[in-house]
């Protein structure tokens, strides 16, 4: 089976560049001199996995505990679910645990740590926990600068039903930079307020083992890691177009594309339809920071080659991309023509596809079935 | 099972909101002297739609193939496909389309028109087929003033391979409105350009059965519909928050909501996470050309009730909602709370969940498992 015969919407993964991407990033993790726990949420599929694992990867990090279950039923044993601890899932992620070698918790409040500690208690067993740091972003973790966080900290290390790790964190406002330099500065701000919480709680008498930090362009940018243990970038494996615009890999390196076909073209206005819309790729606006009119991605043609970066994908409805022509072409392609998008943000518009036809040379060598849901 | 039991992120149904939905529409299509055939593309469940058929429908629209096989596998076999014709899935959608009573293709090229046409005179049958008017949308469908498009119809009409059926628009740029009046302008637009073309057509001999219109908004506020058959709403089952802000209903009649657990709350920064990020409510940015600072839904108590209107979900990375409080609202929820969400786009946010629970005064009396996928 060839790209040419897909039907499409189609997701479709370029091994070759996705096995680039594994190496180098296990290259750069080596350099830093920090283990490399990389996010299953980006592809989800056990496949890349195997590929990472034999890479030199030990552990994941999932979003889900549909990624756990996943990963658990694949032989993969050592994992951090690295989204503060949701209480009502509790029951179901401690059975998941139990199956696992490895199974980090992360929590930032008193409320999900007792609960957490509660039945680890009650049950006799000792919950893997980190405590998630802010280091910058706002979105959750504690403030290292507050004593309640040492406090919280402290009673973490005590607690009789949990067993502390350590300090994550993530740096998801590196994606608000332009380029390779502004994510070198939020790395360092990354490493810095991580590094030195933990710094404050062994003074506190606090152990602290793991310092986990990391985001695809933090881990890329940053100058040095000291003082890290592991870094948890994700969207490494697959890139996009929003990585490609803050500087994180070209467009080249981007291994997930979503092919669709031409349904509808205006050849006078220079406007034309893919049968791609905001299911297969997701309404993520993209880099508009650095270019307010990016449009839904970056299209290619439909064998691949030079993006054709005289096309836009200016809106898209729910089964419809709306394109244009850009000044300087005059016609759009033709109904039937193919178009491989290089989504904004390939984590979302992946996990929108229940296959991935894994391709080398233009021909199909895989299927991939990603976890879905939660 | 009660609400408060469900694991979340959860897609809840407000059975009893929904059957007075299907009941309005009904009604509104009845007065409206059309036929009602909605899009399945919203909720995608065959429940959903035996609900409507109750109703009084008796055909739907569906958006992709793979909801044409839900429908026509519970027996629903008259389906119109009201996207253009994808080339590269002909074969597949014509067996589909052996199974139905009827079902309709749509397009707006010779390109497709051939190729469907080809292929029903080498099997000697004959497909019926709609042709799509663009009456403002400027998304796909031929210009109802230019001569070829008139000369397009002539070629459906005269295909010995097909059967042409009639005209079908859809007003999506109803949703730039800001209100009802809005609305309704854009209502007489697509009606007025539809019928017009029709009558057009008719003149130069061309017979049109079907001038079929329609989407949530403009149903609902078409000041009459001479001349039109059918209507096609979808988005009216569930409403949404953007429904809501445009004036096509209530945030009472809102009856689809994504249920989420607050999992981090910073007390003294007045923000909050929610497990329900991006892929459980979408990036659909929702109706900020009536309010920029709407974020990604509105806020409910878990158990239902009044807005949570002192609350906003700013932002959405993957998997965390990223909650704010508003001025005169000092603290966020505690980790822990159940929030409800009606999100922007409910056909977007429903597409990303495996299993609806459909509840009545709190209770879970049904799952529901929508299609998914192309």
């Amino acid at each position: 089976m060839r790209i040419g015969e897909l039907p499409t919407p189609a997701a479709v993964v370029d091994l070759d560049v996705l096995q680039r991407n594994l190496s180098r990033m296990a290259q750069r993790a080596a350099a830093l001199g920090v283990a490399l726990r990389p996010h299953f949420k980006t592809h989800k599929c056990v496949e890349v996995a195997r590929l990472q694992s034999a890479c030199g990867v030990r552990g994941f990090t999932v979003s889900t505990l549909a990624e756990a279950r996943a990963l658990l039923a694949a032989g993969f044993g050592d994992l951090v679910w690295a989204v503060p601890l949701s209480p009502g899932r509790l029951d179901e992620a401690c059975l998941l645990a139990r199956k696992a070698e490895h199974f980090a918790f992360l929590v930032d409040s008193p409320e999900a740590s007792d609960s957490l500690d509660a039945r680890g208690r009650r049950a006799a067993e000792r919950h893997e926990v980190l405590l998630e740091v802010d280091c910058g972003y706002h979105r959750s973790g504690v403030d290292p600068g507050a004593g309640e966080s040492v406090a919280l900290a402290e009673r973490l290390a005590a607690a009789r039903g949990l067993s502390f790790r350590g300090l994550l964190t993530h740096a998801g406002h590196a994606y608000a930079c332009r380029d390779r330099r502004g994510a070198e500065a939020v790395a360092a701000e990354e490493r810095e307020v991580t590094v030195g919480f933990a710094q404050r709680l062994r003074e506190e008498g606090v152990a602290v083992e793991q310092v986990s930090v990391g985001s695809t362009p933090t881990v890329l940018a940053a100058d040095h890691l000291r003082g890290v243990t592991e870094v948890r970038p994700g969207n490494y494996v697959f890139f996009d177009a929003f990585q490609a615009a803050i500087g994180s890999c070209t467009l080249a390196d981007c291994a997930f594309t979503v092919l669709a076909t031409v349904t509808s073209a205006n050849g006078k206005e220079g406007r034309f339809a893919l049968d791609a819309g905001a299911l297969a790729l997701s309404k993520d606006p993209g880099p508009v920071h650095v270019d307010p009119r990016c449009g839904f991605g970056v299209l290619l043609p439909g064998e691949g080659g030079a993006p054709l970066h005289d096309l836009v994908l200016a809106a898209l409805s729910q089964e419809h991309g709306h394109g244009r022509t850009r000044p300087g072409r005059e016609k759009p392609p033709q109904v039937g023509d193919r178009i491989r998008v290089i989504p904004n943000h390939s984590c979302l518009a992946a996990a929108a596809f229940e296959t991935f036809y894994a391709v080398q040379a233009g021909e199909v060598v895989e299927l991939w079935h990603p976890a879905r849901g939660w």
